[in-house]
């Protein structure tokens, strides 16, 4: 038997267990939608630490709080933002699609907190009454998505953007380092013309250097937020200067610049930034996803693949072929590119369900572009540090590829015209030829001809 | 500090904590893949436990696993079917596409706790070696997806079909209730001709027996299973037999027919019917989302919407418009569609990855599968007890809507023609006049004609 | 100057080309919505006509319509259903949520040649009505998902269902054919096992044979029709019976079973067979998409890839290599594949949007399964007959490869246990030796031992 | 009996129909692939065109290609770009990966117009060699992505930005008009507190404007050319200088400045730019999606809707309900949007195809993004035109929802506290008053107070 207090609401009373600083409206939404396993992350929870943080520093500001209550749901919000309260948010992701209950639980175990420290107990309401103080010049309605802005933002500075920028370091290193090696270009997965190893690299170099372009792209947007839009976006019972106020506090504590959304009605109404946002993860799980292969089918083998790279080995084997290796870590990032893309369907569809002054659900957008940046940022870190850092060439393998292409006659275009040519590589396929073996059998060119024309190290290009 | 053993295997010593029961395949993969929030639901470790229990009795069975080590096997593998070892899963879902990391982690912990039962202490692999006694028979290559199979199975028979029935005797229920109620019909979001508030609640029901009939019909292919096929699907090192036998155990663990897949290089290396059951999940969200948007629209207002229809008062409500009621649970409903909507797009994409004899992306199908029968059984649920159960209509919404209709005039088509009645509905619509007084004015029928000839409750049909 | 002739209805005159037999609202719509590149296929005019033909019989039958308007009636329809009209229907396919327009264009067709063989210039709408008579006991909302259906269900039976049989019997002609031909089985793209080339093809064969037995699940559903429900599904302005007697003759006409949908308000409210079917297609997609990358990298090379296969010379090649062969049919495949997937989502969304009694997506959505069908069959058909037809295998790469993987020693698991396995795998990985040579330097077996218990075509199984 | 040529390439002979100016890869093409109904848009054959005349302007400059064929091919070239060889291009686009066949009918058409000019009969191949000229310096693999680019470009800035600016322009007008105009607003579709129709569209309109950022914010990729890596991305067979040369002869032809992309192999081997592009038109999809439902909604009716707005007549009716209006174009923008948001899934699961050198899915890329921008442009195009410009405010049913709302108590949260006004809506809800009777009956205010306090023009803030 767990020890209950009683609070009470305009619905009557509700029974709380007495050591948790939720209140009344969160053990109503408990009983309403179930405790899950799939809860918001912590990274949310505590930005809304900070954004009832600048909301009472606001307040404070233009007078619309008394000082006295604003210095203790200061303290307590910033409990909230250093991460003390998180197992006082039970509920589900699966709520209201404004996210009201999760704004109500902050509103109310920083209500309980502050009047804790001012010497109440749990449950008073008083002096810190969760809607009139806490929640003061405030709705769930543009909280909750000022929130959904500024985790987004944390997790895209902390998290997304660092793993990315190490990740193209490392890629960058690996295309120095190859510079030379000679390795065959594949077009149609067909042999084709050769390049250098350096050259794949510096791709997905360029590859991810677009990707951290894109998400930098999306910020001045993101960076834009509704609060101080209150219930439906025009600001009622909002002091003035309110948003502009709060953005400056909360640029302050995060120390990233936010600015007011000039039309909280679009911040309100539609998440269409948090498409843009997905829309650019997705990109993201594009880009990766061919690292990901070509890692994987370039290290095929070990003797029966294309064997021209070799990972490192993870220490992790099949539970039935002993001493078997396999690409895990490029399977990770794999499968996360696989989610983030799904996700961005969840977030388009559920974008595109907007309607009139109130986008209705946001739990489940915030829910996936947090998903899709933290498994992109996690398998990114591990895939860099764990794989591509150790990653090797087998230069046997390389080199007898190089030499063995049909399509090295491809140099003599320019010479011969592209009829002759495809004489040559016709003759050599057919009969197992090499095409200088091939040219010279067809009597084109003598073989010191083919030599000075045909030299894969001056096929690469600059 | 925390206490450690020591294990080895063929790459050297490993540190695990004392009081696990997982082994060195899995504290390296801890090392490779971190431990983090996103496991794999408890439904699949449990599902783990039935295909080992199945396992041993089939290899005792045929003589392949000696009867005293199958013993102790058994019966570990039951406590892991029956919740006891949850905590002992510390992988992330996050792993090999494979899923080698989990089932090794399944053959650990089974084969610790059995030793265990023998008065081994952990670690020891012997008499109970987790790759030669617990895995016998076995590779993760037909394991994992057999596991996938099964807690898809149970999952679908446990909780969602038994959701979607409940749902569909409500929605019955509430179009029996409602067999007489008039209400005027929508198309293109524009008044049309009446019908009753029973016909449109038994066209929810008839697409939700529809989703009934679409689940089970994917149900033979589900419970097809690949296990027997080993590691490429050739069945190496089973002994014959060894399919049946385990589809045998397993039906009589759970009570539910399993059969062997005939080809298990279809069930390893491709999981098409995952897309399909999927796609059959994605089906029962577009028909649940219309049912959300249908009731939230109908019970809009209190009085600026439709207003049809009441929804019952969850006692949440606004943390600035004090008393407002919002449709929360229809919204929970309409969330999950959506992440089901995007799951579908993730375990497609991720079908269509399949290469060669594996599928390696395993994890993420169950994953993305698993949360859809969840998020979808649970909010169903929640719809029909808390909203659907209590769901209200407004018959003087109803009847004043049913009346002010201008194409109530329809009915006098097969009297008038087309073109005539074209002039009753404009005059009315210009004039805002009563099609009946528009049809008088315009002399072509008396106000009695209109009366015999235009009667709504004799135009919704049988 | 083209000559036009002026026609009338309840918004006033239009000018029509003379030559042309549409009416007044398709006039209108053309200047509404334009005339587009992208229009309906034929395959849904035609079945536009055997829905008026299969109407006007049921109409006469039940004495809703005069018996010499329903000859000339009849007459039209079968011309529009053999393909005579479709220069007549100019709309674009982006037009009315309910297709009205496309109705409205196939009713006034009709009813302009029917008076033309009646003796009638085009435009006088008289005897023949286009709404009284042609459409009678219809509505855009009842015909045109009918027509939806129809269309689907031809297009299936006609054309998806024969291409996929073919493929499946080329497949299973394969698996036959090399049933004895060796080859290494891969997981994670690694070297796994021996199997057989026919197992491979068995398992794609497998693949096709679900594909057709969920088409085949589907039909149930789709053979259900909402014609009868008229405006909203009540059935208002239809004669008792005329749903079943419509059935009946479309049956006969189409020699096709069509049934009707008991719940009319399920067939035009919501289109959730269109999401179930576009599913199916979309696992179709799936598993095709795994047969083109397959028969991709096993053909790669020809000199610096896997090489185990060889695609038939289609006579293209690479606008600067010249004599490079492409597996260019593959990629059609895989294209139409892709898009597929992203029709799949267009009609999940589309679905998604039913409102009320109406889903007003349906052009888009008929548009998108009909091509996913079309694309399907077409490529399935190509690649049936012109990649999969002439496909070989190289036998060399074949047998070497089989002889140099380091996972035969898997067969020694049973004899060894797992770690001993191991040390041989390793050492031979790490000093490039056969697993055989490893085993005997290990000391772990004689070479007669070795050759006794690892021989790859005993590994393959059954 | 068609007349026919006979021409011959390195596979035999070859009819071709004898006024055709294709040659014969693009005949053998048509062999293979057959010529269906989907083709590639004009914009795409015209950009050939373009790029042919660039390509061949800058072999001239850097000594490439001889004068006098360079001048034929850039006349031919030209010819193509203006739209006169469009029947000259049979294939459907359902072809290779790479486009290679129709950047060969490209070659071949305007090799045979060169010679032509020259006075050969078609088909001679000389003096203007398809390969050696017209593609010189070129492969299909870095020609096609170009033209992908180029066409994608055009589209853009002729069709979707000017549509999207006329449609911010009309937005923006609405917002002026209805400035003053009071209206409800609405949270989770149920009454909120006051707002304007103005602040409504003024919303619309910040959509739309970041819409446009986000399309501009794309260019700099987009207009990143690979033109000058031939076969891999090396260059290999180019002159020094001709990716510059090419991108600033372009950049003069359609007044567009291009750049040359720094690594070739980027925009070759990947199309991330273009599922970039893609996630840009899908956010777009999903704020048109929103203007589409709020103005159907808005609009629905006329007498049993919200009723607040009226589109204007189309002159479209119902097929059965005579006199029927509905929002038939808005039906078109929704449907459009469902489009795109498909198409967005099709491109990505493409880009994500990408390996080694060549993403091969080009075709079917470009298809969906043209499409994608055309349906877009001209549905917006269609909506601003003929719907928004017409769309009228019902003022009456608009005032008395602003009066019949309960949550005007909100304003009276800062003078009695939430938990006070929560008993005014409760009691007025439950009793069927207004929010001012409530009040008075409660002894909370005076009618005086409440006037003064609670003032609806006032709420709607700045």
């Amino acid at each position: 038997m767990q020890n209950v207090r009683i609070e009470h609401d305009a619905f009557g009373p509700v029974q709380i267990p007495e050591d948790k600083y939720w209140g009344a409206q969160t053990q109503r939404a408990i009983g309403v939608f179930g405790a899950g396993r799939e809860q918001f992350p912590p990274v949310l929870l505590h930005a809304f630490g900070q954004q009832k943080l600048a909301s009472a520093r606001a307040n404070r500001r233009l007078g619309a709080l008394d000082a006295g209550l604003a210095k203790v749901i200061e303290q307590a919000a910033q409990e909230l933002a250093d991460g003390h309260f998180d197992r006082h948010f039970p509920l589900t992701l699966w709520q209201t699609g404004s996210g009201t209950q999760t704004n109500m639980n902050a509103n109310e175990v920083i209500a309980n907190r502050a009047n804790q420290l001012l010497g109440q107990p749990l449950g008073t309401k008083a002096p810190v009454h969760p809607n009139d103080h806490v929640n003061a010049s405030q709705s769930s309605n543009d909280t909750f998505p000022t929130v959904m802005h500024l985790a987004t933002r944390l997790a895209l500075g902390r998290d997304l953007l660092p793993a990315l920028a190490h990740l193209h370091a490392e890629l960058q290193a690996k295309a120095r380092q190859w510079h030379d090696v000679l390795k065959i270009g594949r077009t149609h997965l067909m042999d084709a013309v050769p390049m250098t190893m350096g050259q794949a690299f510096a791709s997905f170099a360029a590859q991810i250097a677009h990707g951290i372009e894109r998400v930098q792209g999306c910020l001045p947007r993101l960076d834009s937020l509704p609060q101080g839009g209150t219930a439906v976006g025009t600001g009622l019972n909002t002091p003035p200067g309110f948003a502009e106020a709060f953005c400056e506090e909360l640029s302050l504590i995060t120390q990233t610049r936010f600015t007011a959304n000039p039309c909280k009605f679009e911040g309100m109404g539609t998440h269409d930034v948090f498409v843009e946002v997905s829309g650019v993860l997705n990109v993201l799980a594009v880009s990766l996803t061919k690292l990901a292969n070509d890692i994987r089918l370039l290290s095929s083998g070990p003797r029966c693949g294309l064997g021209e790279m070799v990972v490192p080995d993870d220490g992790l084997t099949s539970s039935i072929m002993p001493g078997k290796r396999n690409p895990t870590i490029a399977e990770v990032l794999a499968q996360a590119c696989m989610q983030v893309m799904g996700n961005h369907t969840t977030v388009s569809v559920a974008g595109a369900s907007s309607l009139f002054e109130l986008n209705v659900a946001k739990p489940v957008i915030i829910h996936n572009v947090l998903q899709s940046i933290s498994v992109l940022a996690e398998s990114v870190t591990i895939f860099t540090d764990k794989l591509l850092a150790g990653l090797e060439v087998n230069h046997a393998v390389l080199a007898r590829n190089v030499e063995g292409s049909l399509l090295l006659a491809t140099a003599l275009n320019p010479v011969l015209g592209y009829d002759q040519v495809a004489r040559i590589t016709r003759k050599a396929a057919d009969e197992g030829l090499t095409p200088k073996e091939a040219a010279v059998a067809l009597g084109l060119l003598t073989a010191q001809e083919y030599d000075a024309y045909v030299r894969p190290q001056e096929m690469v290009g600059g």
